[in-house]
């Protein structure tokens, strides 16, 4: 491990020592529930690799894999000019996170030669409004496709599809398929039918790797090379961070402090999560963050106890003038996490001016870095001493490397979290009925009954409107 | 009013009838609180234009200020390749909501013929990162710079224009002045002091218009009309809007039931609002309305109640593969508003292919818009059925006019459920510590002795790390 790019898990203030005792755990409270944690650690290792926990092993066994997608993403940043993920959820929010992260905050609008790729965008939606806006900037003929989704049943996806490749196939014929990718199950599903039968090149996505775990395996490999991103650095800080993942103690094993952390605020009825980082950079880290908490811990027991923190997104310092008011005044049903971060890409210093208005001249002089940094450092504070619990994600840098530990950190607080409250953190029951409905609603085939019960529905009948 | 384009509140699937009585609401029990609602709209309406309500008048008293924006912007839009918002908060997220909403999705990849204005940038952060990769991707010496905020006291914003100002008066000597224009209070304050000295154009911050509630004045009539957007059309919106919110019938005023609602769901535990447009062009109307309700709400009553929804932006269809898990399976302590849009502004069929795979083919025929609508309703459904409380907007189109009625009623609804909560709507002392504390860590006079409460802060001694 690179010690002096370690990622690291500050959670002074979720102590009573910081924040004061209402609020705060005690040392003693703290320990006491070692056991509980110990117990999900055993749990979670023992298993690991096997059914849904094959992403655990995805920082291991990829060395092919990775060689592979580097060629390919060589031979894309050559010859394209547009690069377009289709997909939604799991298969969008990690190459989004990622890219955003790793790339120039305004990548697209560099100039090609700054860019030295093609731009880049991930068509996470159905708007017809955005999918005519692509159409709109890019151009099909310069572009490649890659089309994400495990089953090949994700309706959202297969629509882009079904647009996309009918337009290349008008624009380019025979060639259609050279600009398509998909990422798919290897064996099961529709798409690899499809990529099959169409010639389409495949990448695979491993047996036991849900979406929102999939950032690491091609899904999120392939986006993130094509960016010029150093995938291998990525792989490197998911395994270090592994490695301190699966130390037995519970105070030196940053992701099972955490998730106790996590599981204790939820038995106190701290139901929010508040994912705050302090970097434009990390934006989407935090969208990513909310779909991997939320699916995964949002769970109804036996139909009986209903668990899950709500996640929401923050950016400082932006939503300090948007959401700090609510966070230190409202209800004591949050925990904050900020990250932060400890060296920028960038300097950008404060000119001196306006000497005789000191409101304003006193900013002169210092940088902008030093501008974040003392807000952050002050929104701590005051939150902390408001008696809000809040604990810190410090990366030392944004690069490949933290960013691979900073994912890999938070998949393992999330499996971790989801053992100690015995829920499957896997599974998404809660959708399909909204999929059914959907397929009802469009028609299709086997879903009559259905169909029959949308109808019927009491709301059907809207009188409760203004 | 034009009934055509009147958005709706639909409240159905906060009833019993519809989700149950378990969670949903009794035509009696509404009714009974009538008597409730009635005294907020008394205590808002009494005051109107009052004090921090002066935004209640905003779609009337502008018609000299609509002039000479629209004189401005016209100048603008021929002379400048782009145009950058320097603010925070307020005066960021609605310039933001409005440009979104209201211009073509990738509004700053059209060419310039098709823009027929300047590029379009909000800077709402101080990451360093963010300000160099603005200043990598535009020529300041083409570049307008519109400084919002109203007191010249936001560090943020300031620090914005020491850098810019420095910059454009190396580039540009004299003529630097050219190139700013300041939106703040008219007589109090720092950038109206530098903007008479320097010679800045400058806009007005009606007195008693905060932050949150600015879109309708020149913070936001600016940008929008820059963007080439009917202003007058929005005004227009909020006029009707206003109209509709001064009804003295609960179940004929739209805001004034969406208060009670929110209200009641308060009482009951209800602590997150859930905004969820079904739409890209909304996506930062939930952004801007986050603030709103955040800020506005989340207030301690006399040091002792802490009161306020978190709310949550949400877009679909793309978090129902994010959330809609966790909200339909999770903790009962949220409240879903749908935003829908009757018509879209484009129409894109979907292809049809892969007949022998019904999983695929089933989509081809269809239009991507018929697909979303399918979803959403198909979610509404599901949560309706899993007992959630939710609630639709519905724009019957996206438009100026449609906006402006859409912000309006938020306003309107923050307003009345801030008198049923019996709290002040319109101030942020939550933020004043933190804000002490930046001066403090940036050794500005005045601060010591905060200064040496941080430096005594428990956590200063980090002990919890790993």
């Amino acid at each position: 491990m690179d010690t002096k790019l370690k990622i690291r898990f500050d959670y002074n203030n979720m102590m009573a020592r910081s924040i004061g005792k209402e609020e705060g755990f005690k040392d003693k409270e703290l320990i006491s529930c070692y056991p509980l944690a110990l117990k999900a650690f055993e749990e979670v290792q023992k298993n690991r690799g096997k059914g849904m926990t094959a992403w655990m092993e995805l920082p291991y066994n990829q060395g092919e894999i990775v060689e592979d997608i580097l060629l390919t993403a060589q031979q894309i940043r050559a010859k394209f000019n547009y690069f377009v993920v289709l997909g939604i959820g799991g298969s969008a929010l990690g190459p989004m996170a990622a890219g955003q992260a790793l790339t120039h905050l305004r990548y697209n609008e560099l100039r090609r030669s700054k860019r030295k790729g093609p731009k880049f965008y991930v068509e996470d939606n159905i708007d017809p409004e955005r999918m005519k806006a692509l159409l709109d900037v890019i151009d099909v003929k310069k572009a490649m496709f890659n089309v994400i989704t495990k089953s090949g049943a994700t309706s959202e996806t297969m629509a882009q599809l079904l647009i996309i490749y009918d337009l290349l196939k008008k624009e380019l014929g025979d060639e259609a398929k050279e600009h398509i990718i998909a990422t798919t199950d290897r064996e099961k599903g529709n798409l690899i039918k499809i990529a099959k039968r169409e010639g389409f090149k495949a990448y695979y996505i491993p047996d036991g790797v849900g979406g929102r775990f999939s950032e690491l395996c091609p899904v999120g490999l392939l986006p993130a090379a094509v960016l010029g991103i150093d995938i291998k650095q990525m792989l490197q800080g998911a395994a270090d961070m592994d490695e301190l993942c699966r130390r037995q103690e519970v105070d030196k094993n940053p992701a099972l402090m955490a998730a106790l952390l996590s599981y204790l605020c939820m038995k106190k009825g701290k139901n929010i999560s508040v994912m705050m980082p302090y970097a434009d950079s990390l934006k989407y880290i935090a969208d990513w963050y909310c779909q991997l908490w939320g699916e995964s811990l949002g769970k109804s027991v036996d139909n009986e106890v209903n668990v899950g923190q709500t996640p929401v997104k923050a950016l400082g310092v932006t939503d300090q003038h948007s959401q700090i008011q609510l966070y230190t005044e409202g209800p004591y049903d949050k925990v904050v996490t900020f990250i932060t971060v400890g060296k920028y890409r960038a300097r950008v210093p404060i000119a001196r001016g306006f000497e005789d208005i000191p409101d304003v001249s006193f900013l002169g002089g210092y940088t902008l870095n030093e501008l974040i940094q003392a807000e952050r450092v002050a929104t701590e504070y005051a939150l902390s001493k408001a008696g809000r619990l809040n604990n810190t994600i410090l990366l030392p840098k944004v690069n490949a490397y933290t960013i691979g530990q900073l994912m890999y950190f938070f998949e393992m607080q999330t499996a971790y979290c989801g053992a100690m409250l015995n829920i499957n953190a896997y599974n998404q029951p809660g959708v399909e009925e909204g999929k059914k409905a959907t397929y009802a609603l469009l028609g299709r085939k086997g879903y009559e009954d259905k169909k029959r019960e949308l109808d019927a529905r009491p709301s059907k009948k809207r009188k409760y409107i203004i």
